[in-house]
């Protein structure tokens, strides 16, 4: 997906949100502001939004001194999913389409992004989700490639989340591999984010290598990519991963809920919908 | 008022939108982006906002080549609010305190702001503060103040909302200067505007020479500050006016819809709350 212009205020108020997190120093926050501020013109508009936003959150990490601001969010989220785990795989137990309703956990574990959001409910986001209909939803085509596969590519997006993805990931009877962020960035999961979730138990757990919040093919390792062009089953998380994917050409399943306007033209779906989206799936 | 960080996302969007009404190239209006950003580090966090808005609402003008981006939502607005104007006069008759209902009208105005919405409702505006309480309401020092003044200098904010400060200057019962903008900025009342608006025929209007959307002294003609100098009562409407005078030291009645959280922090309300605010107020 392609940069819009409203995607450039964003990236100050992010850059704003992830500061404050670091320092009460306005006059410092000042100062990456305008640093990102002369940045802009570097970025032309047919660069994809995790491009820019790698660069923010460079820069933020640079004037800040901090490599990673969302470290103890991270952590509570991580922890705070991890309390509803078993609430979750019950619901999952009790259902009447397991895989479905693992999908459905896995979007609402979506909502834990502080790049979009400065706090959220993630309780009444699961009752919300488990209740909506899904506005684009290729579950047959899922379920179907699901089925033709022998292992799956699974593409992380937030720390917390990977608690989510783990009961969808249970639930799909093959071997995973959980590809995560290569540095911290925003509150993404890391290596270490996802061993914390618990993935590790249940799926192997690789990097992209990328420093963008959102899969960067030009930013990724040459083993990722690889891995990413061998995979028949590819279910990419969130926005950024969107963002970065998109138009790659891949075979994707991207499960995400819509969080903002930008996104929502770009997919033709509403703010604040969920969505599972299969993009160049073959029938 | 000085410029608080959020401020700063939030000139990225009025930019856009202005740019919007007269250019669908967004390759030019990204260019325009790209020079806000470099101008960042120009402001400093304790200049006012309407410094910062100068600037853009300049460079606006200067890379699109449109010295009036929003004249026709402007003239459309006057003529709106014309056409509300007998109904607003007949609230004023029926009511028991004419000055204050005047006071509520000349305030529901505030809402026809394009440097904050790309919208709005007038008609249930007018309904709601009608109905609702003065969050800060310093209507008795207001009344006072009237009653021992000569004279009163009115500063205009947004051209549409000129012809419910005409509601309220019809009531005031004394000679009135109503001050506006010396060039088109945002939406905001000029000469022309204001004559459209009928306030002609009620008061004189001057021009405070100020090419910010927002009284900024600095930025003001020498007659303007004189009058301002040597009035007993000044009214002075809207966002823009109140971040330019706050901190000046003047004896002022701002009259204005919180329409940011940025606002509503420095005032001490919240957004959507209306106000009649008495600074630096003789008791």
């Amino acid at each position: 997906m392609k940069t819009y212009l409203e995607c450039i205020p964003c990236f100050f108020k992010q850059a704003i949100r992830a500061a404050r997190l670091v320092t009460d120093d306005e006059e410092l926050i000042k100062r990456l502001l305008d640093e990102v501020g002369v940045m802009l013109k570097e970025i032309p508009l047919d660069s994809k939004p995790p491009e820019m936003a790698r660069l923010v959150y460079g820069k933020i990490k640079e004037i800040t001194g901090n490599e990673d601001p969302y470290r103890e969010l991270k952590k509570e989220n991580i922890e705070k999913a991890l309390s509803l785990y078993p609430a979750l795989k019950s619901r999952v137990e009790d259902s009447r389409d397991r895989l479905l309703t693992a999908v459905r956990i896995a979007i609402a574990g979506n909502i834990m992004d502080f790049g979009v959001y400065s706090g959220f409910d993630i309780e009444r986001e699961v009752e919300e989700v488990m209740s909506k209909d899904l506005a684009v939803c290729d579950y047959k085509d899922f379920r179907r490639c699901l089925d033709e596969t022998d292992e799956i590519l699974y593409i992380g997006d937030n720390a917390g989340e990977a608690v989510f993805d783990r009961v969808l990931i249970e639930e799909l009877g093959k071997p995973v591999k959980y590809a995560v962020r290569g540095v911290p960035v925003i509150n993404d999961a890391t290596l270490k984010d996802a061993a914390l979730a618990g993935i590790g138990e249940i799926a192997t757990i690789i990097s992209s290598g990328t420093s963008a919040p959102g899969t960067l093919l030009d930013d990724c390792s040459i083993e990722f990519k690889k891995i990413l062009e061998n995979s028949r089953l590819v279910i990419s998380k969130g926005q950024g991963n969107y963002e970065g994917l998109s138009e790659e050409g891949y075979s994707i399943f991207f499960l995400l809920k819509v969080k903002c306007f930008v996104i929502a033209g770009d997919i033709g779906a509403r703010e604040g919908d969920v969505i599972l989206k299969g993009i160049n799936i073959n029938p």
